[in-house]
Parts: C-alpha cells; structure tokens; sequence
C-alpha cells in the first residue's frame, strides 16, 4: 500500500495522477489531506504509523516552503518520495524543488521533478516491485507501452509530411 | 525571554551573533540545538510549551532545505523570526532562503538576511521593545551609535585622502 | 495600532489583506500611500512619528527595487514587517524579494512571502499578542481554525472518491 | 545489492559516501566507473542486465549535463537514485540539479540533494527495508543515532556557556 | 542531409522552424521522433549509423532534462546541435538549457536559444556551407534580406510618424 | 564635480576605482561614507544640496539590498549612477544589481556592472563630455588608448607562440 | 538631440515611453531601428556619427542576447542608456538584463530596468538637464507632479474607506 | 583552419584548450585578441574577411556582457562557435552564458559550456570532419580513447578496493 498525501485540496489535481498510475500498475493506494503547517500533530502521526499501518512508500506533494515531505521523512524509515507543486505565489516553483530536494545528511526524500505526480506513482510501484514480481512484470510492459507510443508518434510525423 | 535555536552545533557561529546583541540590548535569552530532521519530537515539545515557559520570540537558524522556522512556526503564535543560514553543500543559501521565507498564508516566519542573526536579535529586541520601554530606550540609543560609526567612517575617508 | 502602508494604490489589492485578517484577530489598524522613490520626505516623517502616534509594528508592501520596508526600518525602532509584491515589470518577484530580505546589520525587516500581505497581518498581531493576552487568545483560536479547514478538506476527499 | 556508478574517478569522493553508510546499514554493495557520455554502450549494457545481475535499487552520480541517472533510468524499471555532483566548471550545481530532477513523465529519478551521497545510499537502505526486516531494524536505529547526536550536541552548548 | 530529431510530436511546433528554413536554404533533411528516455535503444541506432546513412549534421531538440543532444553526441562524431524546447512542466527552460549546454568535455553540443529551432536550421546550413559554395551563396543572400527587413522596419517607422 | 558616495569604509576599495578614472579623465570629485540605513538623515540632507553646490552626477556604490543609489536618485534631479558592491554576505551579487536596477518609473538610476566603479567613473565623464570640450576629447583619447592595448595584447600573443 | 534605436519595430510598444516623456520634459529626440546582428554596418555608421550630428545621448532597446547599448558604447564617447527588452523568447528577460549590464571596464552602458524605458527617458533629459537649465526645470516640475500623484491616491484611499 | 579569437590575453588560459585540442586532432588553427568593445573595427574587418582568408569555422570566447561571438557571427555566414568564459567579475558565469546563447533568430552561435574551449575545438574538428575524411577518423579515434580512459579508471577502482 502506497500512502499519498499533500497540504490542501489545491493540490490534489496534481496529485490524482499518482494514484491513477499506481492502480494501472496494480499497486493499492490511499490518499489524505495533511498539512505540515496546519496540522503538525497529523503529519506526526501518520507518519509515525506508517509503516505498522502496512504502508510501504508514501508520496508527499507540496508548494512553496515545502515542509511535508521532509518532514514526514523525519518521523518514518519508509521510503518518502517528495513532489514540488507549482502554486499560484510560488517563486516559479524554485522554493517548492529546494525545500525539498536540499535534505541534510541522514533524512532523504526521493524528490520529483515540479509537478511530477505521475513519476512518484512510478517510482512508488518500482520500489514495490524490488520484492513484487507481478508489479515488475507490469512495470515492464509499461516501458514497452512507452517504446510504443513514440514508434505511433513517428509514423504519424511520416504520414502528415 | 528570547528562545534562540539551531539544527546543529556547526550553525552556532552564525547565530551567536543574535544572542550577542540581545545582550548588548538588555534582553535575556537561551539556546538550544533543536532538528526539525533528526529530533522532531524535541522540537514539537519545544514549540508548544514555548509561551508558557515565558519565551516571547523564537529566533531558528537553519540551512539547505530549512524547515526548524516553519514547523515552529506551525506549533506556537509566538512570533517566530528565521535565520538562513549558508551552509557547506547548499545551493550559495538559495535552498535556505527559499525555505524559510515563502510559508504558507497562516504561518508566518519573519525572515532575515542570509545568515543575518544579528538582525533577528534586534528584530527580537524590537519586537520586546513593542512593550518594555527600557529596550524600546536601548534600541534608540542603538540607532545613534549606528550614526555615530558611520560619522567616524566619514572622518576617517577625509584625514585619509 | 498597526500601520500598513504602500508606494502605490496598485498594491492595495495585495496588501488589504493585511488589513483583513488584522480585523479578524480583533487588532487596530491604519492604511496609507506612502512611497519611497516619489514621496521620500512624507515617509520620512512617517516613520519617525510612528511611535509617538502610538502604531507598534509597521507593515510596508513594495514591488520591483523595493525601498520602502528597509528605508522606514532605518527610521524608526518599531518592528517593520515587509511585503515583497509581485508586480507586473518585476523579474518575477526577485527584484521585490532581495531588495526587502538583503537588509545589512543593524536594520532587520521581517521579510514575509511574495504578496504574503495575509501572513503579515498573522504576523503584527503575533507581536501585539506578546503583551496582550486577548490577541494572543485570538490567534490560539485562529490557529485551531487551521486545523479544523484540513480535516474539513480530508472528508471532503474522503467523501469524493 | 545495491549497484553504485559514477561517470568519472573524479566523483568518487562524493560517491563513497553513499558506499559508507549502506555498509553501515548492512546492505551489499558494488561500484563502478560508468560514463553515459563516453561509454555509452557500457552504460546501456549496465542498466540493462542490472536486475538479472541481482542488483535492486541503482546508485548513478554525475555532474554538469548529468545525463547518467535518468539514461540508466531509461533503460531499466528498477528504482535509480540520482546523485548531483558539484564539479568544478558546473553552474554552482544547477546543472546538475536540473539535468537529473527534471525527468519527464514515464521515467522517474529520486533525486537527492546536491552532493548527497550519503542520502542516496540512506535511500536505498530504505528501499532494501522495505521487504527486508533486519535492514528496516538497522534504520530505526539509525534514526534513534540521529537524536542522539543532536542531544550530545545540546549537552556541549550548556557546558559551553 | 541534415537529420532533425525530437522526443515527441508536442515538440514539432518547434522544430518545425528548423525544417522550414533548411528547405528555404537548400538544404535536404529528414525528420524523425527519437526519445532518449523510452526509446534508448532507438536514439542509439540512430546516432550510429547516421553518418553512414548520409547525414552530416544532427538537430535534436528536447525539454525539461533534456538528454537526446548529449546522448546522440556520445553516439556519433558528427557535429550535433541542441535545442532547448521550453516544455510546459520545465522550470522556465533553465532545465532544458542546462542539460543541453553544459556538456563534460569531450562531447560538445552546439546550445541555441531556448526554442530556437529557425537558428539550428541556419547553423546547420552554415557547417553543410563550409564545403558546399551553392549553400554558402544561399546563406550570403539571406544575410542581406535581414538587413533589407531591417531597413523595411526602419522606412516603415519614418512614415508612421 | 562628480560626487562619489557609499555605504560603508568596506565599499571603498571598489568605489576608488570610480575616483581614479575620473582624476585620469580631468573630472573633479569628491567622496563621502553615506548610509541611507544608518545615516537617512544625511542622505536626505546629502541629495538634496547635491546640485546647488555644483554637483552634476551622483555616483552611489552599495551591496546588499542596496536602497542608497534609489534613494539618493528620489531626491535629486541629478543623473544617479549605481554600483552594484558584492558584499560578502550577499547572495552572489544579485540582490545589490536587483536592488538598484530595478527601480520604478519615474526614478532612474544608471546601473552599473557588478563592483563596476570603474564605469561608473567613465559614464560619469561622458555625462561631463555633453556640454564639456575638454573632456570629451580625453575620452577620445582614452578609446584610443583601449585599442593600443588590445593591439599590444594581439603582438604578445603572436610573440608568445 | 536624444537619439532612440531599438533592433526591431517589435521593440516599438516599449521604447515609444522613452520618446513621450522626452516630448514632456521638452528634450528633442529621433527614433530608428538598427540592428546590431542584422544590420551591423549601419550599427557602427550610427554610433560613429552620433556626436557630430549633434545627437548628446543614445538610448539602445534590445532584448535577448542584447548586444546593442554595449556595441553602440563601444563605438562612441556620448552617454549610451541601455533598456533590456522582454521579449517573448527570452529567458523571463534575465539574458537582456544581464547582457546589457555586465559590461566590461572601459565601455560603460546606464542600464534601466526591464522594459524600463520611460525611466531611459527621464535619464537622457537628466543629463540634459546637467547644462540646460530649463529641462533641469521641467525634471524639478515632474518631481513635484510625482508627489502630487501620491498625495491624490492617499485620498482615494481615504475616500474609498 | 580555424580562427580562435578572444577578447582579452586573460581569456587565454582557457582558450588555449580549444587550440591544442585542434593540434591534436590535426587540424590547423590562428589565434587573435580581438574585443568587440574596445576594437570594434578590427572584430568588423576580421569576421568579413575570415572565410576569403580561408578560415571554415570561427572560435569566440568573451566573458561577462559576452558579446563577441554573436557579433562575428552576425559579420560572417562561417559556422561561429561561442565560448562563455567564466571571469571574475561576472555574475557566476550566467551573464557570458546568456550573452551569447540567446541569440535572435537569423544569427546563430553554437554555444559551449562554460569555460568549455575544448569542447569548442572538438565541434570545429567535426565540422571540418563533414567534408574531410581524415579528421573524421581523427575524431573516431579520439571517441575510442575516451572509452579508453574510463575503462582505465574502472581498473583503477577495482585495484582500489
């Protein structure tokens, strides 16, 4: 079970997909409002319980000063996967990447491109698939779904010229 | 009371600095090393039995991905004033800027300048000063000394041409 | 009282929000246009009456070269909260942002978040609450507001799916 | 096992840090030199033999153009770790930075701070933990070092003073 | 002929304007979707066999961490332009920029302009012109039709006032 | 008479490099320690009797966020040169160059290179050589003299090989 | 006489400030577009005559890789008013800013704001205004008027409450 | 034969490295000093003259406001390879960088990394390896020992170990 999680509604746009490639790997997943600022004693428990709830990566999107995933990282030895949100005040999304990807030495967060949900989803499925066969096998397929899909893009360039 | 903090011993010649002008202001403080990434228990109880142990700000310094000014922030109504301070591997301060200053609306951290903890202890003193005319006395005559030293500089460029 | 002033009526949008969330938490306030580059000698005298008109922090908004909030902190000893705006011929709220953090020793402004006029406001009244007790009930109750909004936001993504 | 690749001797340094912590962490380990730009077809054959060779998690440090992490993550659906090097004639490390975090959507990177070795391998321990239970031990008493480092830290503030 | 390559057909707006001004300068080229990221082993066929195939120069253009310039450089020693494309989700193009400029030493990329497919089109003319005198004529012809729409813009202004 | 101004004695070892070139060109001037944090009152004071006694161009050097060029420039109808002073704790340099470009409409300053003094000195000179015969032509000859060196570089190298 | 030149009438919009607050404050001017990368000789022929056909400014347009304030710098002694052009490619206008300022020592260029160009006007007839006492007049009038637009916006605001 | 050109002998240091690359690679070169800023005039009659003098590509490196490169390149139809030299007054090496890459359409530059002269030299030896067979072997050869070298160092590393 991969947990997901992020500030405000706002985000959770972003955040949908995720989830969406989690279930087209076939990998479970559960989703929550958790914000490190408004409501600190609800990070530090759901984080501290993470890994006895049977969670086994969480995913944590954030913007601007992006305090939740470092934070949840602090309080777990899970896996924590972080996504910089572009929101709407945000320098551009620079406070978003370096609040989480400057993490000092002993508490990583696997950080995400801006506004990189989809990758988290992947990476959460590549994590559960080190000990999963089944979601390897489809992480597999889905990088041949890639291979695929440039191979259509490249004969529909031959067929407009 | 002033509550002055720091997520490692390697900041504390930065933020010495705001201790040694409150001092010089008249104003009491303490010091701790409190991580929001290695001891966020510590920083929790700190936070939130910070008015009641008679603090009236909290001053942090933090560097890379900075996040001890904002989750205090997120534990107490005190004001909190955040040092960045420029560490080793950070990104020349930006990583620590970024993370301290661009909070969410709700939680705000007053923040200085690039390692500018001798401006969080004036700004400390000022804010004691909003109340005690005794620093509020103190800070005035600070100002003068500001004029002062820019008058010797004066002098100084003149007898040296 | 908390004085809130600006360098053009274009920066009203951002910064009533100050105001605002002032009225919210029960805290006086008093709003003017107070520029720095084409009325210099009006904040002069502004900031240096501030006191003895009885404000106790000031808050200052300023886009682009942003003077305002660092030239009224070097004239009086109030707190001065400053609020970088994002204007439109702005490099993206750096100029704003640089121009009010980078304060050198001696002269702190309170640097809040680009077009964080809302957090400045939160953060006047933190300051007035270091000695009044019924502010500072205020913000405890505003702070408990935060939380309830999340777990309002979490049922709501509960009850969506 | 844990594979660790960098493009350049150069980078080894950083990179042992990584190495360091997962001995520490009783997680195996194997290097080697491995350049996207001028060996590319090793590159290819690393990535692509990588989770029959019995490796689970992927290690790739590279500086400037970083192009090592996200080609090995191309080529393989085991997780890859990014590590950002500093290296002399880079732009104070943006570079890399951004040629690693910004990956497009299909290919994920974790990507750590700049110079973040020591995390990466932290990271990989993690994902190693996730269905190793003796390696999910030596992490939580990893974490419980952590605070009590930061409590040594205290005790020689207080002697200090 | 001069090939020109791109990761995905939402790129082909862009690069377009490469094809265009080739054709307007006499020069043949071909144009293809290669993906470093999903289709690795495609873009390494391609690259090493372009020389054989006729090619003479390479355009590849890409987005975010922008890795087909770079990895079709290491796979060829035919002179290969880069295109920065600015992409939706990137980081205002820094990303892209960076990726594609800041090659280790050994493999050069010739960097354009963010979205400046038209000059990457022109300067690959320009390489085609050191040893072709009809190319070279047609590129000193339009040399003078910039000045003459210069001159255009200059006559047009005069009467507009 | 150029009048030559600066924050601090620290900014002096940049700014005299303004006052050289301005004695080798014939220009008059004069220089003073102004602080527009710490000495508003004599900036005030300062800017505006700049033109009655006989100034006729401001040069102002500040780091930091950098307020003494604009200010300086909102008092006077005097043209206002700025220099951008790296100060040790600034963040590279930008805040000072933002700090003093970026000023709003109404209210120019003439910004300089990063510790440009030296240009500062010659622009001064040229707003001197607009109704000045005499300087004019030793701007002449100075361009002259730019070119001798570079023509005695050019012998060197061919020397040198 | 004031001379105005920009690389293409695209840059018109922007530039036209330049010349309307010239007209207000009573200085003549001339406008055209020159080129540096498109019409290069025109470029010199335009620099290198400026002086003699009484031209006592130069004020320079350019966006991008904006060569022209510092090309046209380099080829006479007049006082040369760089303006950086946003322009839509541009990399949020930090190349025009950044290659119009950095000039090296010998070849100063007064660089506005981005797309500061009416402030390049109120500069050039500052410079004027140096040895013509009534433009010197008007910049005094047009300070005034700036006040009084301030004044009239604080008694909106105090209407408008 | 390729022309190096740079604008100052400081510039040498670094440029040098595209020269011996050439030699190395068997391909001839000249070097010259030749400033846009402060030799205008030589820098117009060596970019008009280059390829009647039978040079095939032009090497331009420039630091800070670079602007050397893109003005050979709008001089001359010859291929124009720009090199950003990082010196020590610019800000970090972004002014020379953005300088040269973000040129207008109509007048490429084939831009290096920073300080990445012998990048430059390798793509002037491609571009004479499009119509000369013996460079390109040259240039083959020289991708083997790249190879080469890696190799070595993994040696190296399991020696280490």
């Amino acid at each position: 079970m991969v947990g997901i999680i992020m500030g405000s509604l706002s985000d959770r746009k972003v955040m949908q997909e995720a989830a969406d490639i989690l279930t087209e790997l076939g990998v479970a997943w559960e989703m929550d409002i958790v914000s490190a600022h408004r409501t600190p004693e609800k990070m530090v428990d759901y984080a501290k319980t993470a890994r006895n709830r049977g969670l086994r990566v969480i995913i944590a999107g954030a913007g601007g000063a992006a305090h939740l995933p470092g934070m949840v990282a602090s309080l777990t030895t899970l896996p924590v996967i972080g996504v910089p949100v572009k929101s709407s005040n945000s320098m551009d999304g620079w406070d978003s990447v370096l609040s989480i990807l400057q993490m000092p030495a002993g508490v990583p967060v696997a950080t995400m491109a801006l506004d990189g949900a989809r990758n988290a989803g992947i990476l959460a499925a590549q994590i559960v698939g080190t000990s999963d066969a089944e979601v390897a096998r489809q992480l597999a397929q889905f990088k041949e779904n890639l291979k695929e899909k440039v191979a259509d893009m490249s004969r529909q360039l031959m067929d407009n010229e």
